[in-house]
Parts: C-alpha cells; structure tokens; sequence
C-alpha cells in the first residue's frame, strides 16, 4: 500500500495509489460514498496515528469498492491533483541521521570521520515540499547548494526505551527525502542545522509506502540522478547504522512520535564530494530513486 | 503584560497575570463575560499569531474588567491552576543558539571555541515542560545531566531575510529556558541534537513577558542557582551575538513564524565547567531567574 497526501480544488485529502501508480482512490470520499460517514481520520498524520485500525479500514474500503460496479468512479487520475509531501507540515523537525554511509563520511573528510556513534541533526517544518516542485535557488545565501538522496523512515507508534529487536514495529513506512545542504552554511556554522534549514530543502515523497511492503530497509538499492547523470548508487545495506539502530539510540531517552521523519543518510556521490565540486545549478533536475518506494523528482529554481 | 499558559480543571487557557503576580485574569472566561462570545485564540500560540490585534483586545478586556463593579471576581488565585509551559506543544524544535557567551565557550574547551557564527542546533518539542515540574533523570540514558539557564525570545511575526534594525519587530515576548543537556550524549553523537533533546529537558516559563516591557533584551541580568547554591550569574550584554544578529541569521533562509522559540545561549558555570564538575543529581533544585522576565524553578526526578 502507497500513501499519499493531494490537493484536489482547495481540499487537502490523503489517497492510497493504485498499483499501476496512475490513479488514486481518495479514501475520505470513498469512505462517505461507502457509509455516509467519515471514521478514517482526515491527515495523514492522523491516520498514521490511527495505526492498525486505519491499516484494516482501508483493506475494507477496497474491497468495497471493487464490489461496486463501477469500480474506476472511485479513483482520480494521477495528473488531477497535486501530490504534496505526504507529510505535507510534520509537527516537529525532521531528524536526520549524519554519516551513515563509510564512503560519504569519508568523500567529505576521512576515515576519521566514519561515525562510532549515531549523529543526528534537525530539518525545519518549514523545509518541506512536494515532489516535483521547485527547491529555492537561495543564492543570496549559499553558493554551495547540494543534493543527498536518502531513504526516510515515518514512525507509526508513539515510543521510548525501543529496543532494535522492536524497532520496526514502531514503523509505519518508509518515504524519501532529498536532505538539500547549503554546504558552506553547513561548514560556516559548525552545528550543521542552519545549513541544512532553508526553506524548501526537504523535498519529500511521493508517498509513504507501508512496511506491509519492505521486508528489508537495510537492503534497498537507492540512486539520485542530477540532469541525468548518475550521482549516488547505492544499496542500504552500507548503512553503517540500521534502521534498528537509529530508532533505538534515538528513542533511548526521547519519545518518538506517530509522523516522526527520520531520514537515514546519504550515500557517497554528493556535489561537495566530486572532483571538482559540482553543486546545484538553476534549473537542475533531481532525480532520488529507492527501490520498493519509488522516484522522487525536484527542480532547482531558474 | 505577561502572559500564562494554565490548566484548570482539564482547559488548557490562557491567562494574564496581574503585577503583583499573585493572580490571573482568565482571558477568554473574561472575554466571554464581556461580550457572551470569543474573538480572542484559544492557545498561545494562536494568540501570538493574531499580534497586535491580540494586544489591544486583552488592553480593552482588562479595562472593561477593571470597570465592573467586582473586577476581581475575573481574576483567579496562581494556587489555583496549574502553570505550564507557555507554549506547552511547539510547533517545531526549539532553536538554541550554541556557545554565545565567550567564558562558556571557554569553560567546556577553550578560546579557540568561541565562535566566529551563530552555532544552532535543536530541541525537540517533546523536551519541553512547565515550571515547577520534574526532570526525568534519565539514569538509564546518561550520568552526566547538566543546566544551563537561558533568556528564550518568543517570535510572533512570521519573516524571512529579516534585517537586523527591523529584527525585534519580529519579536512577541521573552520567557526563560533551562536547556538542559546530557553532557556525555552531547559529546558522544558529536551534533548536539541528541544530548540536548531527552524527554523533559526544556523547562520553560513560568510565563512570556510582552516585548513592551523589556527595553533591550541584550542587558538583562540572568542568574542560575543549583539548590541555592548560585552557579550561574551573568548578563545579556556578553551575548557574543545579540538577539538582533541570531534572528537575522536564523531567517537569512528559513522562514520563521509566530511561536517559534529561540534559546539565546547559557553563560558560563554549567556543571561540566566547575572543577570538579557538578552534573544534576536525584532532588537538585534549579532556580533560573531572568531580569524583567522572571524566575523559572524545576527539580530532578528524585
């Protein structure tokens, strides 16, 4: 099952994607059609919070609407909404695990610089956008703007104290994020956060794939493309911590939260790490793909 | 003007305190009485959105009150209610700016840490708590949890690429922090987020004082006190950076929006910086008392 949060006219609604990926059931409005009553909450952070329960009443929705006789009536084309992050505004910033793949600790320093321990820093609310969309240029601010593709992973149940052989369980599923760095700010201000916060610098999406449908995220081959060109290929079994691992140091002593975002790093192959540099140009075409969750695709603004 | 988050009974409402801060006007109770509606937001944060607009209709609901025959009867005793955070839920981690005193910088390393950039790294919301209640000791997580008392600045203008001479413009009010940290977390993971965002680690309060009454938050005197014991005592004028210069760079790229919390840095005396070091102990008291603001008492979970 793949979740995704639309617009459709001024109404902001979340819909499960039809397996050839062109249409889209919207769930609220299939839910009316079906009881004349909404019980699945309206966001998609809700409904994440509303766990298994929102899980089995989409599986029913479904089947009740391939009952129907005119099945298809239920579903809008992909080209008649806008998708935005499936998250569109989380309720709190974004973590974001650094270094976790040896060769990009390495391409941006040295062996020294391979992690013993997890580091985590911060995205703002205010950095998310959807796919297809345009990330800022910034240039009266960086010259340095840089792309890293990483695979995210969307906490489901509230937390503390995790255990790694738990971990998954707290999942809902998995999204992907591009982590745009302005990478002299990032270097300039030590502490990496400012460098990582301008706004429209987490594109995410396109949509969140439930976990029912990734046996693995430690074994998923993951890509990002810059006008074509292949930058990053990787596989997340490099990841120096897993999954497991990150949700449960994270957890030691903080509480995870249903729509929590962690993204968990990015591969060699960033712009900063070329010889020579090759950071983000107006109009560059970015192309984030992860195997099992699909393609994410941004443009830097003309 | 200062203004109070409470429970009373299980309403979460927004209070102004009277100035002998012995008692509360119930804003929306006295709004009620008024005119038998609401105009006035039901959260701080709402209310600090709505501005201007926000003050002048609390300056003619206390006029109106002290026109009644019994005023007081739409006040209610602080023993009354229970006080909590200002902004009990933010919307997004709270920005703390790192290193901002030079004498601190030196306590945890030396001169050549004192920072050349404003260094920010992140709370999360799940971190903050009200006056007067427990920190979590997190004995299983760290032994090493230290305080650090610090003037917080409450945005109430939503700006990017603010400039300097228009920056408290953008400013709603202050209110005190208690940033505490785990000092072993904060070295070990190497980016602060970690170390400074266990459950409960953001005291805040005990309220938010309306900008008209601090002339300049870069002069006020703060002072830390460790079962009253003062570990802590220095003023706002040794900020390295000034409240003007950390929220034009912060917006330089970042959007920043009403209600977000800004935590302007700790002098020096934390625990780690006394020889030998001093961390939070089971029982501890901490008292962080902020000129013009006031003073923001917290215990650790015994």
């Amino acid at each position: 099952m793949k979740f995704v949060t639309v617009k459709k006219m001024e109404e902001i609604l979340v819909g499960l994607i039809d397996d050839g990926l062109e249409k889209i059931l919207l769930i609220h409005k299939a839910e009316e059609a079906m009881k004349d009553q909404k019980t699945i909450p309206a966001s998609m952070i809700d409904c994440i919070a509303a766990g298994e329960d929102f899980i089995s009443k989409v599986k029913k929705l479904v089947d009740w609407v391939q009952s129907q006789e005119k099945p298809d009536s239920f579903y809008v084309s992909m080209d008649k909404v806008t998708v935005l992050a499936p998250i569109p505004r989380p309720a709190k910033n974004i973590f974001c695990v650094g270094k976790n793949y040896a060769e990009h600790a390495i391409e941006l320093g040295s062996a020294a610089d391979i992690p013993e321990h997890v580091m985590v820093f911060t995205k703002a609310p205010t950095t998310v956008t959807g796919p297809n969309n345009v990330v800022l240029n910034h240039q009266t601010v960086t010259d340095q703007l840089d792309y890293e593709g990483e695979l995210a992973v969307v906490i489901g149940k509230k937390g503390r104290g995790i255990k790694r052989e738990e971990a998954l369980d707290y999942v809902f599923g998995y999204t992907i994020v591009n982590d745009v760095t302005a990478r002299d700010l990032q270097s300039r201000h030590k502490q990496f956060f400012i460098g990582k916060s301008l706004d429209t610098t987490c594109p995410m999406g396109p949509w969140i794939v439930h976990k029912s449908m990734v046996d693995n995220p430690n074994h998923l081959n993951i890509e990002t493309k810059v006008n074509g060109e292949v930058r990053q290929s990787a596989n997340t079994n490099q990841f120096i911590f897993p999954v497991e691992e990150i949700i449960s140091v994270l957890s030691a002593g903080m509480t995870l939260e249903p729509g929590d975002i962690i993204a968990t790093g990015t591969p060699a192959g960033v712009g900063k790490g070329l010889k020579p540099p090759k950071f983000l140009k107006p109009g560059d075409k970015i192309e984030i793909t992860v195997e099992k969750i699909g393609t994410l695709v941004n443009y830097v603004e003309g």
